[in-house]
């Protein structure tokens, strides 16, 4: 049976910046899902904020097995009432997948239950990504490291429970690190943050974070039967 | 330096039902805190629901290394802007002690970011609570176990996220278990949950649930000039 | 690609004991492995102490996806040549299921890096074992709690690193508790312990034992291509 | 009641190379050592590794609340007996602090059940240290970060259990991350591994440094009365 993964985004940026469009001319969303799109046993769905519900009524939270989160600029516009349905979707099992400024959403501070802070720059620091879980799901097939040659920098201290497992962590060339790819689990739901993707960059095009991703989601998708 | 506690209560039960009043006079608070004031190095001051903003405004939280915490069924009456505030306070640092039915309370919730539901009976059960982490300083000079004659009984599925620390498990004679004894660290703030305490039994009459109690309290004092 | 499980039994206690063979004629191993045999995309073979190089050999090694380890009397006789290797094999990826006295073989001490004691008493108690991670692939169509009529009784404090994950807990009738179901990952080695299954009681032909192995084997299977 | 510390030092590099020995003139122990013995409330002692029975007789041994740990072209010549008798100890609630090259000495890999190999080159980077748990007491009065200018440099994958709590996480100037404060429990005993400290740099000099190790030994020290 298929994973349906639903790619959530916040669809702003693009439709401000131009520069932002030129990069992902149909958005985000569709840089992930299309790469979704191409993977065996995946059903891709998508959901923007300014769809009615936001994209996430209740039946398509039902048949979302894995949901992927891209929001930045308007996290406040965010419908506590879906905010809620997310979330109790993610305690029945739901996987769900906090890219990026995700950390600092509605959804992702009620699950963690702390404020998500961190420290960032915006000076297209290269970043090295480095795998501290070698045989874990969530890394296969990608090597002990990837780099990302500009990057929004992220720093520590993140104000986060302390993960569950730490998968990957981060160093930038201006001296920051950050621990990049956690997991936890909150109920039956499986959650991973995973930190790259800055809307200036072309992250979603490349191929070592696309994999992540894909991995993630198979990773996230709820146990049968259960 | 003393370590500052304050232990609040809902303090509802005592004044609805005869019995529950019979065996705490002056409220559960005051059984737990007569018992604190005797020990060395703590300063104990007792706050309560129906005092004005919960008897927990400003000045008291800043004053206040570790909060106690007992409610049960009075939850949705507190204030959602105290709620907030100790919820910053622990970040900041402060610990808090969540006491048996305190594991449905706003803060808790909160803080956890699950349902924090579990299974109950109350049928006068036995409880024995085994120590699964000798050598932890909430267990410093409790056996290896400890009984209670009669106690209120929780059962798993506790939904709450993995235990940093598991320090207790319970038996309970009508064949459930229980987590009984858990921590978490959230911001700087150290939480320690503890099952025992249904305000229809002695328990907080009981020495070795006295000793805990006055443990955690200690363990989860903040650290001083960080 | 189908996951190759190899079911390592001591196979002492069939030989020495009439009551014992009575209940597996063919050994543990053979109860445990003919429950997997009927399973889809499971390839399975035994190893026992007695063989050559304990069954154990290199090739049989790296032919192993997931190794299930029961033993009682004979630690002692397992040679340190053959723990090493299968020590190396699970840091290099191999799962590893320990099965009830199995947690005080070589194998199992050596990963844990404790000394793996328990209290245990033999008096036939009633033992119910309760899920605390409904949602793990490891209790996939298990209920909230099955029931074995008569078991040997383990009792904490068991000295073990505290676990990833607490899949199970045990209540006893004699008034004990055990964390039953507990995971761990060792280099990129998943590692399930799990506790019922006592040579003197049918453990091995229960039907939600049997399945806590089949969905462990599933579990502690290497991620492939990493 | 002072916490009793002993520093155990192999003590080789600095009768093999007079740039060590400048550095280190009376060794690294003495370099801790004399920066504990300012340290109000603790009783310091130091051993070696050529001294009878490495300096660990079990006299010393019982007489020991925390063990300090700094090992590297020796590590073979320790005596499995005082291995023994040291993981014993630590099982029983004596604290181990294992410094940088220690991470592959018999007793840590001994307790950790991996092969605690790591990444390391030799280039004199500029290592900075990031803060990830504020508020722990092994970072009481440090900095949200802070710097040593020339550090031999590790590298992740370092192959050890997942760490129960991550303090702090270094970024070198090469491009590696390391997570260089990482804390462990053990029987009842409780374990830090501290990065820093390669035998041609001044780190044991690092007012920070010291001031971690300091912390650490507070921190590891078993609990009174249990």
């Amino acid at each position: 049976m298929p994973v349906k993964v639903t790619v959530w985004h916040e669809f702003r940026h693009e439709k401000l910046s131009p520069a932002v469009a030129k990069i992902y001319p149909e958005g985000i969303h569709e840089a992930i899902a299309s790469h979704l799109r191409r993977v065996q046993d995946l059903q891709v769905a998508t959901a923007t904020l300014d769809e009615p519900e936001h994209g996430l009524n209740e039946k398509r939270l039902e048949q979302t097995d894995v949901l992927i989160w891209w929001g930045h600029i308007a996290h406040d516009e965010c419908d506590d009432r879906i905010v809620t349905a997310v979330h109790q979707r993610v305690l029945k099992g739901m996987g769900l997948i906090v890219l990026h400024s995700g950390h600092y959403s509605k959804i992702f501070k009620r699950l963690m239950g702390t404020t998500c802070e961190l420290k960032w720059r915006e000076d297209g620091d290269r970043e090295i990504l480095w795998v501290t879980r070698p045989g874990h799901p969530i890394v296969r097939d990608i090597d002990d490291h990837f780099i990302l040659p500009s990057e929004e920098t992220y720093g520590e201290y993140f104000d986060i429970p302390e993960p569950e497992e730490t998968v990957l962590i981060s160093n930038f060339s201006g001296g920051e690190v950050f621990r990049s790819g956690i997991t936890y689990t909150r109920g039956s739901g499986k959650i991973f943050y995973f930190r790259p993707g800055h809307e200036t960059y072309a992250t979603y095009h490349d191929k070592n974070v696309l994999k992540v991703i894909e991995n993630a989601v198979r990773w996230a998708a709820p146990t049968r039967g259960s």
